[in-house]
């Protein structure tokens, strides 16, 4: 359901009306009813699907064939400001994505698709993780992972994530890249069904130009990468300058583009795709994809957010669950 | 003309065949003629224009009214590989753009375009300057200046440019910013003929997520800059997250974007507006615009290379320099 104060609720809400996605997959909201029940009714929206307390769901789980929100109780939804940053919220987005991480791990559930929570709330929780990606690798004991963005028109893997930019350059390392290269040609390979093709970014502008911008990262961290990827039967190219890597020659010649940082894959990312994009981490033991914006708490409980990006990411979902790896 | 080497010099050719372009303008080519006459033969292209020598360049200039090439004898044309890195062929470029530079601040030619050079050639040639830009920064003596790229799509003006990524944080001030922000606002004036608005980007993923990420960059350096420009006037908000900051819905709502680095303005820019982008070198004393893509030594000489950001560039070269400032 992810922050109650987002736009989280009412994208479950439109989830679970879609009677195309329930016929496709089984729907489970891991949330909060009354918070659900309160967007619902401010909205004038139905909200007909079954509830499982979780003392029913170890049983319900087993049989279940329609729609579903298994109510946590996670939050006094009374208390929630639609919009407002609350540790309440953060804590209950915390409870309900670490509820559903368990049920993943335990075979329970075949796929976990987030929306979005905001991590300033997160924090004032204290919960001291910058996203959904960090709290998957702790819980799940992940020995790597990665964060790839995925859409029609591009798809991006990052290195790094949710850190300063200052620090980029130093957390960058050849065994990082060449964790996201293969978890990323794994996932592709299961994503298209034929071998990919991969493009590595640069750090610096002009991908350094031979050592005149920076401090060699190209040499002396990215191409051993490249390099080592090759030798294990990856078709991967690069590294190539950031600016025009993205150029549509490039695009259409490309399946991953391998980003050093978080916005040189998302800039390109969200400026082609718009509201597209899915976000799927790599590496893990369980199947996870999100939505690629953020609580938008602007507009929030408005009915206002467009839920493309949830029904991409739970297409997604659906698609990774049911390939054999 | 650029580097001799590079694709300049078929550029200049079809520039030279261009007759709309040469009833708009009158275009010289500051060049070398048997560079140009080897290419035109290898092509099988014509190469009608005046040739005018250095000597006569002083007097003919004052009656020019068709188009010319100013034959500066500034390389061996012979010694030249197409698509090789040279020391002769940086120096040739570097040449002829100071002799234009110059010639523009004398007031002998309304404005500069320039072809692409490469930069490890200028290196060769112990040119110390990591672009052009840094070059007509030496040579006008400007106080302070700024790339700008433009296009129907999208414009970006960039506070940091040929650095590495590892510098730019360091290299960031409130008052580059500020200068950045103040020379884009009175470009965009006269290109659009109307107040213009402009947004800034962040530093760090998601604007530093208010601390979370970075060092506060955002708050320490960037916002003072913008609140200092809103105090002057100028129509301005930021900072945004940089990978949202490039969604059609600003992108609508934007006239220019203030970038912190070079990556963060020529990915999106790049991506949307591929070859059609423009570089304008802003707070000159001088008219100067330039394609935005680089030597493209891998298709030099032969015809190939795309003429649209080189008659982009002076049509908004043109623009600028019959604008009252």
């Amino acid at each position: 359901m992810g922050d109650p104060a987002g736009v989280g609720p009412e994208l479950c809400l439109r989830l679970l009306a879609d009677r195309e996605m329930s016929e496709r997959c089984v729907p489970v909201i891991f949330g909060d009813a009354a918070v659900l029940d309160r967007v619902a009714t401010q909205l004038h929206w139905p909200l007909e699907a079954r509830r499982i307390s979780r003392a029913e769901w170890p049983n319900a789980c087993r049989e279940l064939a329609e729609p579903a929100v298994l109510d946590l109780k996670c939050v006094d939804a009374a208390a929630i400001v639609p919009g407002k940053v609350a540790g309440i919220c953060g804590q209950a987005a915390f409870d309900c994505f670490t509820f559903a991480i368990d049920e993943a791990l335990a075979g329970r559930v075949d796929a976990i698709t987030t929306a979005p929570l905001n991590k300033e709330a997160l924090h004032a929780a204290g919960q001291p993780f910058p996203g959904h990606t960090e709290i998957l690798e702790a819980r799940t004991k992940a020995e790597r992972s990665c964060m790839m963005l995925t859409s029609e028109q591009i798809t991006c893997s990052l290195v790094t994530v949710h850190i300063g930019l200052r620090d980029v350059p130093t957390l960058l390392t050849t065994q990082g890249i060449l964790d996201t290269i293969e978890l990323s040609a794994a996932a592709m390979q299961r994503i298209r069904g034929r071998k990919p093709r991969l493009l590595v970014c640069g750090l610096n502008p002009h991908a350094g130009e031979h050592g005149l911008f920076g401090d060699r990262e190209e040499e002396r961290v990215i191409i051993p990468a490249i390099e080592a990827a090759r030798r294990k039967g990856i078709d991967i190219d690069g590294p190539l300058p950031p600016d025009t890597a993205f150029l549509p020659k490039y695009r259409k010649a490309c399946d991953c583009y391998i980003c050093m940082y978080h916005d040189q894959g998302l800039i390109p990312l969200k400026a082609l795709a718009f509201d597209e994009g899915v976000n799927v981490t790599l590496g893990l033991p369980i199947v996870r994809t999100s939505v690629d914006h953020g609580t938008a708490f602007d507009i929030a409980w408005q009915g206002k957010a467009d839920v493309s990006s949830l029904k991409h990411a739970v297409d997604l979902a659906i698609r990774l669950a049911s390939t054999d790896v």
